[in-house]
C-alpha cells in the first residue's frame, strides 16, 4: 500500500520529495521531451501514425512514455502528449504538421473566435485517464509525471495559428485588448487545469505545466495578464496533493512570479546559473533543471563538468530536480543521456 | 562645416550626444526596422526587386534609408541592408527567401567550411561606401547609423543554414568544437569590422552591431566563447570616434557584458525595465531602448503612458535614445510611430 512516506511508493519516491524539498536518496534526473523523437524505439512505434493520433492511443501513450524510463532509469515519467491535445479534444480545429508544429484551422483573433472555445469536460479525454492508469500500474514505484501546456503558451498558438518566432499576433491581442485577452486566458485555464486533473485523478504523482514562450512577456504584464491565469490552473491542484512544477524558456525575469502562480517547483532554462535561479525563486520551492541541451553535443568531460556544476548549484535550493534547460533536441545521441543520469546518481548518492 | 561641438551636424546632433552621454536638446529616437517592409513607399520601390539586389544598389538604399526619415522625423537614419550582405559580398553562396530568411547553400559546420571563409575587402563593398556617401549628403545634420550584424549572430546563420528557434547546431558547434568556433568567429568578426569601417570611414556618424540571437547564450560562454569576436569588431572601431551602439534580443544577464565588449550604448529589448537595464550596463554608457513593438497595437493612450514610462526609466541612464526593443513589426500602423516621435520629442524638450 503506497503512503507519502513509503519510499517503494510514487508518492515517496526522490522526484516527489526533490518537488517538496524534502531529503532524497539522490538528486532525482528525468529529461523534458525524454519521450520522443530522439529514440528509435520511439521513431518505430510512431511509423505512419499521425502524432495527434499517437497521443489519443492509450496503448501508444503507455508504451512512448514508458521507453525512457527503460532506457535511460529516470526518476520519473513524463506523460506522453502534445499540449493542443486538451484544445484538439475540446473541438478546436487543429493539426500537428510534420516539420512545423501546431496549426489551427481558423485562428483566435475575435470576440466570436473566443466565444467558440469551449470548457473541456473529462469525458471528452477518457483516453487520457486510460493511459495514466495503465502507466501508473506498469510504473510501479517511478512517479507519473503529468503534462499540460499553460494558458498563454496555449494562446500563443491559437492567435499566432502556429509556431511564431516573435508572438507579435498574440502580444498585439494581449495589449489591445486585454479584456478578450482575460476571457480567452481563463477559457484556456479551464482546459489545461481539466487535463491535469484528469492526469493527477487517474494517479499522477505530479504535475507539470509549461509555459515555454511566456519568457516573450515582461515581468509587470505577466503579473496582470497572464500570472491570474496560471494560478488558475495552479491553485485548484494543490487539493490533489501532487507536487506542481511550472516551466518556461527565457523566464530570468520571471522566476519568482511563476512559482508565486503556484508552482511547488520552478523549471529554469539554461541560461541562468542555477543557484542564481533558486534566488529569484524565492525561499519555499524547488527548482528543476538547467543542463543546456545543447551541451550534450560537447565532448563527454565537458558534459561531465556542466553537469556536476549544475549539481553544485542546485544544491543551495530547497529541492533540486536535475533536467536540461529545455527539451531533448531530436539529433541528442541517447547513450550521452544515460551517461548523465548515471553521473548524476552517482554524484548525489547519500 | 561640421565639428563634434557643432549641433547643426551630425556629429553634433542629438543621437550623438545622446550615445555620448551628452546633454541633449530632447531625447533621440529612431526605430529598429524603421526602414522596410511596414512602409507602403517601401514595398512600392521593392516590387519586383530581390532583397539582396536591393541591399547592393545605392540609388534603392539611399532611397530606402531616407523615407523613414521623412516620414517620421526621427532623429537618426539606419543604414538600409541585411546582416548576411556582407557575408555575400565576402563569397558565401546564399539567398533571403522571402517569408523565410536567409538561406545559405553549404551550411558551415567542418573546419574545411570555415577554411572557405575568405576576409572581407572594401573593395567587395564599394556600392555600400557610395550609397553612405549619397545619403550622409542628402541627411544633412541628420546623423546616418552604420549596420552590421555581429559574429555570433552571422555564425548562427552560416551553422543553421538559415532562421532557426533553438539555434542548437550552432550552440553544438560552440560547445563541440570550441577551436573551430573561435576561428569561425574572427573571420565573422573581421568580416562584420570592414562593413561597419566602411560605412564610418565614408560618413556614417555612428554604428550598430546587431547581435540579435545571443541572448541564447549564458553569460559565462559569452564570455568566453563570444565576447572576444564581439570585441574585435568594436575595439578598433574607436579610432574612429563614432559612438558604438551593441544590440541583442532577450539580453537580460549579458547587458554588462555586451558594454564591456567596446559599446558606447547598450540596446535593451522590451523584457526589462530600462532603469534596471541601465543599472546591469553599469556607469559610462548609454541605453537604447525599450519600447515592446507589439505595444503599438494597443489603443493610443496605452502606447503613450508605455512611452512615457520609458522616457521616464530612461533618464536615469547616462544617456538614452529612445528606440523600441526590437524591429518595427511588418504590419505596424506607420501613423503610431510618428506620434511617437512626437510625443518624445514633446515630453523630452529642453
Amino acid at each position: 500500500m503506497s503512503s507519502p512516506t513509503n519510499p517503494t511508493s510514487p508518492a515517496g519516491s526522490d522526484l516527489v520529495r526533490a518537488c517538496r524539498g524534502e531529503p532524497t536518496s539522490r538528486t532525482p534526473v528525468w529529461f523534458m521531451r525524454q519521450a520522443g523523437r530522439s529514440l528509435p524505439e520511439y521513431r518505430k512505434v510512431r511509423e505512419g501514425i499521425p502524432m495527434l493520433t499517437s497521443c489519443r492511443r492509450p496503448d501508444l501513450v503507455t508504451e512512448i512514455t514508458l521507453q525512457p524510463v527503460r532506457r535511460y532509469g529516470v526518476d520519473a515519467a513524463i506523460f506522453y502528449s502534445d499540449i493542443v491535445v486538451p484544445l484538439a479534444a475540446a473541438g478546436i480545429d487543429l493539426d500537428i504538421v510534420p516539420g512545423v508544429g501546431p496549426v489551427i484551422a481558423e485562428p483566435v483573433r475575435s470576440r466570436a473566435d473566443v466565444e467558440r472555445i469551449r470548457p473541456l469536460d473529462p469525458a471528452d479525454v477518457p483516453d487520457i485517464a486510460e493511459a495514466v492508469r495503465s502507466l501508473v500500474a506498469e510504473l510501479g514505484q517511478t512517479p507519473l509525471i503529468g503534462f499540460a501546456g499553460a494558458p498563454f503558451t496555449l494562446a500563443s498558438y491559437l492567435v499566432e495559428g502556429g509556431p511564431s518566432r516573435d508572438l507579435h499576433r498574440t502580444k498585439s491581442l494581449m495589449y489591445g485588448e486585454p479584456e478578450l485577452w482575460r476571457d480567452l486566458l481563463a477559457r484556456l485555464a479551464q482546459i489545461s487545469g481539466t487535463f491535469l486533473r484528469v492526469q493527477a485523478q487517474a494517479g499522477a504523482s505530479a504535475v507539470q505545466l509549461f509555459d515555454s514562450w511566456v519568457g516573450a512577456v515582461p515581468a509587470a504584464d505577466y503579473r496582470a495578464l497572464v500570472q491570474p491565469a496560471s494560478r488558475a490552473v495552479l491553485e485548484p491542484l494543490a487539493e490533489l496533493g501532487v507536487p506542481r512544477i511550472h516551466f518556461g524558456v527565457g523566464t530570468g525575469e520571471l522566476l519568482g512570479l511563476m512559482g508565486e502562480a503556484g508552482a511547488d517547483v520552478v523549471g529554469v532554462d539554461w541560461r541562468i546559473p542555477l543557484d542564481e535561479a533558486a534566488k529569484r525563486v524565492g525561499p519555499g520551492r524547488a527548482v528543476q533543471g538547467n543542463l543546456d541541451p545543447a551541451v550534450v553535443f560537447a565532448p563527454w568531460d565537458v558534459v561531465a563538468d556542466r553537469t556536476r556544476d549544475v549539481l553544485r548549484r542546485g544544491a543551495i535550493a530547497e529541492g533540486h530536480v536535475f533536467n536540461l534547460g529545455h527539451g531533448v533536441y531530436p539529433d541528442t545521441d541517447p547513450g550521452v543521456l544515460t551517461r548523465i543520469v548515471e553521473l548524476v546518481h552517482a554524484e548525489t548518492q547519500q
